[in-house]
Formats: structure tokens, C-alpha cells, sequence
């Protein structure tokens, strides 16, 4: 009887074992399938790919309404700004001194020095008519588009008997066409190995430089995206190429999204996959990044480290995204000011490394092309209209989010460069763009770098293109 | 035999369910322990109290270090800036027709039919001479505190035989010594009832209108409390009182938190608890709102919307605090630019309901007092210096939460503006000052408080002056 009851205490014993264990594996069961569903779920909810929204095509955005599809000459002209630039320069001059920075950096924003480098440059070397010449060396057009006077460079290639692409060159903020001035001759130019050269169009962003703001609220990326496809389509090109950096990548990313049978590759400097499934995997993938990106690890981890640099350089981001117009007028109203804000974010975002150098980066660049770049927003007075285009693009982030996970067939070319703000791996960047037929890694170059690093980038264009073709024929 | 067989089924059975019941104990207490354990550590780490940190009260902020302690005469005079503003003002107005709002209201930033109406007012009302009597009407003064040039006003009452109250008064940003201007005769005045009167210390903040700014980093809100400290000693005061809000209660806060023994009562118009524990309580509230408090529920929650509401608002905070020299510049070099940038802050941080009203909230002040604010820091070039301040405290916030829960015993009053940005409920108030002795809910009013209700606030001050002094009689 005692052997029988030690016997039902092993029993029992056993049994409570194997209680805790089943009661273990239940919970544990449980966990495991609370814990999957609700990943799938959360899949499901960030890559169920939506249809692709219907849009308006023909929305007009300006008070001239009028469908004139005519195509007029354009040359840009400096007078009134020149006169106006002499004596407002020499008054910003005046004041200049009592900003002197704290520093030898550039961490409270410009330094001071570097600041009064470029615009001692503009002050006393920058030559108006000379600069006007360079600007006027293409041929320059404006077209009403959507009740908006949209001004774009078209050239071409000289008389040649190899295959002419279009292509269509889209700069951001705060660049301008300026952006693309020194690789339009090695664009158009036939080069060996290739079988064919450009024809380049190259616009200014509505609301940028020489091309009309839109007279309400609303018109965002993805819109423009639409009235640069319609420009494409007024100039008789129905099927053509996109190159896009900065936020030109977006609007190139939404034409390829949004066109797929007439945009026939896309070119892009900032490769990235702007969804929300791939910022979490970014995210989430900080736990272990290796698993996430071999080859990128050191510029997409460690994520704090990222985080306290956006956090430190998007105050400008922040700003123009809630208050652009308390911004503009101040930039409108000061040549120092607006030489000051748009070289700040060029230098910096080169190269992260810029702001602490003495020449904050300026021995990337000469002045010159720093200060063309700052007359075309100054001369037309375009700074409060390109800013807005950020409050447009956080006031319509959930069709940007939508539009970010629906892929685009369009064959497509990362050149992605050293210092680029983010880092998305190739098999993320094949999640919207299934086609993506070549990468090139760049040790070198940030942000603007067509503007930066003009020979690299046509090299790469030319290889994107020549790629693209194949892809084609096969 | 069958029996026996079900009763050792029956009682594994019961050892099963005693088995799942004790293993769910057991995994109840670990995690309600892990919990507990984890939640006190949390509270301890937030509300463990540091001993005081030691400051140099005599670092040197300034290239001037002589030790010099005179004390100047000075006059506010606009001769240079009257003529530079004359012809800059229409310069900019040329300018200004470029940057019409897309809407009647201000959501993009100051809507530029509100800044016309000001702006219009400084180029054609605003009566130099006049204003320059109105701002020489008080005594101004300028003195040496650790290397700064500091100015102030020193305003003391007509002969009287009540009691004299020595009382510092602290401006913030965007405002400046102007913010007092009407409440200094309403302060140095006689009031039935009380049997005492104010003699007013009015410093301009260091890097503020006419006082120095530090020539390097680093001067930050603390150290701004130990200048003010050694510029009332300097003026024979070795006990005071203090007001203030905006960026002015954080150094007011630090006066009475550094010297305790000094200031003899705190009153503030930004009744805030900056803690960490009260930002948590705060967020974790937001579960249960009406634990925390159930008189500001309203105020502080929805918190969703309290954070939409920060991010919509905060940009300018957010590019101060990290490159505030990158927007200082055109700030500094266009008062078109400068009134828009300070008014708009100023009439949305009155009223969230501003920005939405055709006149942005004008309705709310005169013109005149809006431009004599903006003359401070224009006539001065100061704006940089100023927005640097933001970037110093970002920069040092591990101090600022240091100093944040370490209680004060100074008394303290509190008068809460409805439209404020922030609320503490009175209880977590006490947590930083246990001798809240006393609090004022305003139906009214907003951030910048004593420049919106000159009468409420010049009120409240009595009152709580009146009650700082039972209590300290008690």
C-alpha cells in the first residue's frame, strides 16, 4: 500500500510535471500564435498593395486656365535683380558682422567666415552678364501646364545619326536647374561605348525658380508628378526616361508609379524605399542588424545614432513642413539670408562631417556655382512658393504612404552615394521597384549630387540607360 | 481495483488543475514582482532627488573681464536704424506682394494680409521720436555682470511710505523688456488694499536687445540665473523677488532653485513641472485622464492631439535649437522678415484658435506695441544671440532635468493662462515647488501673457506678493 501510494505520488508528481509542461507548452502556444497572427496581420496591413488611386489629370493649379498649349522662347534676365543685389548686398554686408559665430564650425548653422566667403564672392566677383550668358548657353521655354507656366531647358544633341532618348531631369530643394548645368554638355555629347545620347529636359518645379506656384493649397508631389508628365507629353514625348534626386526622386518614383507605359527607366541619386514597412524593418532591424543589410550596416545602424543626426539636421525639414511662409519672407526679403539657409543645407548635407570643418565643406564647390544657384531662387523671389511644396507633402502624407507601397514595373537604377541621408538595401529598394535592373555604390557624395559630383553621375546615367535598353530587348 | 483506478484519475485531475493554477500563481507573482520591482526603480531613478549642483558664480562670459562694477546711464536711441529702416522697409515691401498667402488664414505661417497690416503701420504710423520718449520714459541702465554688458530698467516707485518690494522681472523669446512696459506704472503704484509697492529691476536677457551676448557656447538658462542673481547684488539687492514667464519662468525657476535664501517668492505666467516624472505621469495619464486631472483634463488631454498640436507649432523651436545662426541670418538682415517670424509666434502662442482667424489674431494687441517689440531686436541686430539660447539649453537639457526635481522652498504663485502650451495640475506643481502658495486660473490669455494682460497680470502680482508675505509671517 505504501509502494502504491509512492507509486501515486511519482504519478502525481509526473502529472504536475507534466501539467507545468503542457501548461508551459499551452501559454507558450498561445503566445507564439497571438504573436504570428499579429505579425501577419501587421504584414498584411503594410504590404496589401492597394490599387493605384484614380487622379485627376487635368486639374488646373494657376488662374490662367485657359488650355493655351502654346510653347514660348524664354531667357532669363538678371536687370531689375542685379540693380536691387548691388545695393541690398552692400547693406546685408553692413550687418553681417554682428552675426559672427561663437565657433570655428558650422554647428550653430553656417559659420560666419564660410558665409562671408561666398557672398564676398557674390559681392565682388560674380560677374552678371557673364553668369547670364552661362545661364542662356541652353535654350530655355515656357508652356502653360495645368493653368501653370512651367519653364524647362530642352537640349539637344548635336546633328548625330545615334539613337536621341529623351530624358527628363528632376532637381529638388533646395536646388534648381542649376543642379544639372554641368552634366548637360556630357549628357548630349555621344560618348564611346554607348550607342546612344540625350535629349535632355529639364524643368523648374512649380513654384521653383522660374515656373509658377500654384495659386491654392494642395499641390503636392504626386500632382506634380502628373503635370510633369503632361509637360513630357506637350513636348510630343508620350514614352521617355526620369531622373530624380532628393525630392525629385519622389516625383519621378509617382511617375513611374503613376505611368508606367510611358516612363520607360527611372534614374534615381536617393535610392530609398519610402514605405512604412520599410522604415520599420529598419527599425525593428536594429535588434540585429546584420540581418537587415551586410553591406550597409555602418550607414543604416546604429539607429540612434541616425535618429539624433535627423534630429539635429531637419529643424529646416520641421519649419517648412508647418510654417514655410513665416520662413519665406524673410528669405524673400535678404540676399544674405537666403545665401546663408539654402548653402547650410547643401554643405551639410554633402557630408555630414562639413559642419565641422572650418570651410564647412566648401572646397566641394566653388562659389560661383553656389551663388547661380541661390540667383535663381533670389531673382525670381521663388523661395516661399518652394517651400510650401513641404507643408503640401506632410498635409498629404497618407497617399504618399499609399502610393510607397504599390511597385512600379518601370526598369530602375540606384546610384546611391556615400552620404545620402537614408539607406535602403537593394532587395528592400526590389520591394517598389521590382525591376530594378543595377545599382552603383558610390564612396563618395551626399544629397545633391548631381549638383556635386557631375562627371559620376552622367557616367551613370549613360550605364542606367545603356542597361535599361537591354533589359528591354530581352 | 476500478475505483482505486479513478480516484488516481480524478485526483491527477485535480493535481492538473492544481498544477495550471499554481503555475499560473507563480508566473502571476514573477511578473507582478518584475513589475513592481520595475516600476519602482523607474519612480526612484525619476524622482531620487541629486544634491545641488556646485556653479562657478563668477565665470566669464565676455571678452571684458575686468571686474569692472559701475553702473551706466543709457538711452535707447534709433537714430542709425531709423534711417537704415526708412529705406529697407519700402525695399522690402517691393518685395513683399511675392509672398501672398495661398489663404485667408495663417496655417501656413503669418498670413501676409495680417503682416501687411503691421508692417504697413511701422512704415507709415510708427513715429520715431515718439516712440523713443515712450521707450526713454523709465530709467535704462547698463552694467558689467561677468563680462556682459547687461542692461535693464530700474523703475522705482514715487516717494512713498509703504513698504518697497524689490522685484525682478524676466522676459522670454520672442518678447523682450517691451513685454513689461505697460504693467511698470500699474506695479510702481500705490493700490488700495496692499501695503506695498514695487521698485522693478527690467533686464534685458544676455544676447537679448541691449545686452551682450556671451562671445561662446555654452551660456545656457542656469547660467542666465546665476548673471541675474550677481546683477541683484549688483544693485544692493541681496534679497528679491521674482516673475517670470515664457523662457523667463525656467530662469526664474533656476534663481529659485540655486539660491533659495535670495529670492524671496517665485510668480510665474508658465506654471509647467519640466520633470521627467511629470512628463511620464502626463503620458501615462493620457490613459486615464481624469486621474490626473480633472480640472485641466480639457487642457492637457486628448494628448494626441496636445502632440499634433506641438508638432504643428514647434518647428521654429526645433531649427533654434540646432542651427539657429542658419535662420538668424535672414532675421537679421530683413524686418519684413523679423516682424513676420516674432509676430506670428507671438499671436499663435496666444491663441491655438489664431491661426485661423483672418486678422491671425491681431484683434488681440495694437500694432504699435507689436512693431516697438520687433524694434528691440532690429534696432539691436540681436535676433542670432537670442535664438541661440534654445540650442545652449538643448544642448545642456541633462542639467536642466537634473535641476528639474530638486524641489524649491522658495513661495511660489502661479497664474495659468487658459491658451498656455503646457499644464501642470497644482499637485505635480508641488513636486518642484512645495510651497505653491497659491494659484490663479485665468479664463484668458496665452504664452506671452504680461504683454497680452498687462491689467490681469499686474493684479495677480499683488496678490501674490501680498500672500508670500503672510506666508512667510505665518
Amino acid at each position: 500500500m505504501a509502494k502504491k501510494k509512492d507509486s501515486v505520488k511519482n504519478e502525481v508528481k509526473n502529472v504536475e510535471k507534466k501539467g507545468n509542461f503542457s501548461t508551459f507548452l499551452l501559454f507558450a502556444s498561445i503566445a507564439v500564435v497571438i504573436v504570428s497572427v499579429g505579425a501577419l496581420q501587421f504584414y498584411i496591413t503594410l504590404t496589401s498593395v492597394p490599387d493605384l488611386p484614380k487622379f485627376d489629370l487635368d486639374t488646373c493649379w494657376g488662374t490662367n486656365c485657359t488650355q493655351n498649349t502654346d510653347i514660348r522662347k524664354f531667357r532669363i534676365v538678371f536687370h531689375e535683380a542685379m540693380l536691387e543685389n548691388k545695393r541690398r548686398k552692400f547693406d546685408a554686408y553692413k550687418r553681417a558682422p554682428r552675426v559672427k559665430s561663437l565657433e570655428e564650425t558650422s554647428e550653430y548653422g553656417m559659420n560666419s567666415d564660410v558665409l562671408g566667403k561666398i557672398f564676398g564672392d557674390w559681392q565682388f566677383k560674380y560677374k552678371y552678364p557673364e553668369r547670364l550668358r552661362y545661364f542662356n548657353q541652353y535654350e530655355h521655354y515656357k508652356t502653360n501646364v495645368q493653368g501653370l507656366d512651367i519653364h524647362y531647358m530642352h537640349v539637344k544633341p548635336k546633328k548625330t545619326n545615334i539613337k536621341v532618348i529623351p530624358l527628363l531631369l528632376l532637381h529638388g530643394w533646395p536646388t534648381s536647374i542649376k543642379e544639372f548645368y554641368e552634366s548637360i554638355p556630357l549628357l548630349t555629347t555621344a560618348r564611346p561605348g554607348y550607342d546612344f545620347v540625350f535629349e535632355l529636359i529639364v524643368p523648374s518645379l512649380p513654384g521653383f525658380g522660374f515656373s509658377q506656384g500654384p495659386v491654392r493649397r494642395g499641390l503636392t508631389s504626386y500632382h506634380i508628378a502628373i503635370v510633369m508628365r503632361n509637360l513630357m507629353e506637350r513636348l510630343g514625348h508620350k514614352q521617355f526616361y526620369v531622373h530624380g534626386g532628393n525630392l525629385g526622386h519622389n516625383i519621378g518614383t509617382h511617375m513611374a508609379t503613376l505611368f508606367p507605359n510611358q516612363v520607360q527607366g527611372f534614374h534615381t541619386t536617393f535610392p530609398v524605399n519610402f514605405s512604412k514597412i520599410a522604415d520599420w524593418l529598419w527599425v525593428i532591424g536594429s535588434l540585429w542588424p546584420s540581418l537587415v543589410s551586410n553591406e550597409f550596416v555602418d550607414r543604416m545602424y546604429p539607429l540612434s545614432d541616425k535618429l539624433a543626426y535627423y534630429l539635429e539636421e531637419f529643424g529646416y525639414l520641421h519649419l517648412q513642413a508647418t510654417k514655410p511662409d513665416s520662413i519665406g519672407i524673410a528669405l524673400q526679403d535678404s540676399p544674405l539670408g537666403l545665401c546663408a539657409y539654402i548653402n547650410d543645407r547643401i554643405l551639410s548635407l554633402t557630408d555630414p562631417s562639413n559642419k565641422l570643418r572650418e570651410d564647412g565643406g566648401l572646397f566641394n564647390y566653388n562659389t560661383t556655382d553656389l551663388v547661380d544657384n541661390v540667383m535663381i531662387y533670389w531673382s525670381t523671389g521663388s523661395i516661399t512658393t518652394a517651400l510650401r511644396l513641404y507643408k503640401e507633402i506632410a498635409a498629404n502624407q497618407d497617399m504618399e504612404d499609399i502610393l510607397a507601397i504599390i511597385p512600379t514595373p518601370v526598369p530602375t537604377w540606384a546610384l546611391r552615394p556615400k552620404h545620402e541621408l537614408y539607406h535602403s538595401p537593394d532587395y528592400v529598394l526590389r520591394w517598389k521597384y521590382p525591376n530594378l535592373v543595377g545599382v552603383t555604390n558610390l564612396d563618395e557624395g551626399g544629397h545633391y549630387l548631381a549638383f556635386e559630383k557631375p562627371v559620376a553621375f552622367s557616367e551613370d546615367i549613360f550605364k542606367a540607360i545603356d542597361n535599361f535598353l537591354k533589359f528591354k530587348n530581352k
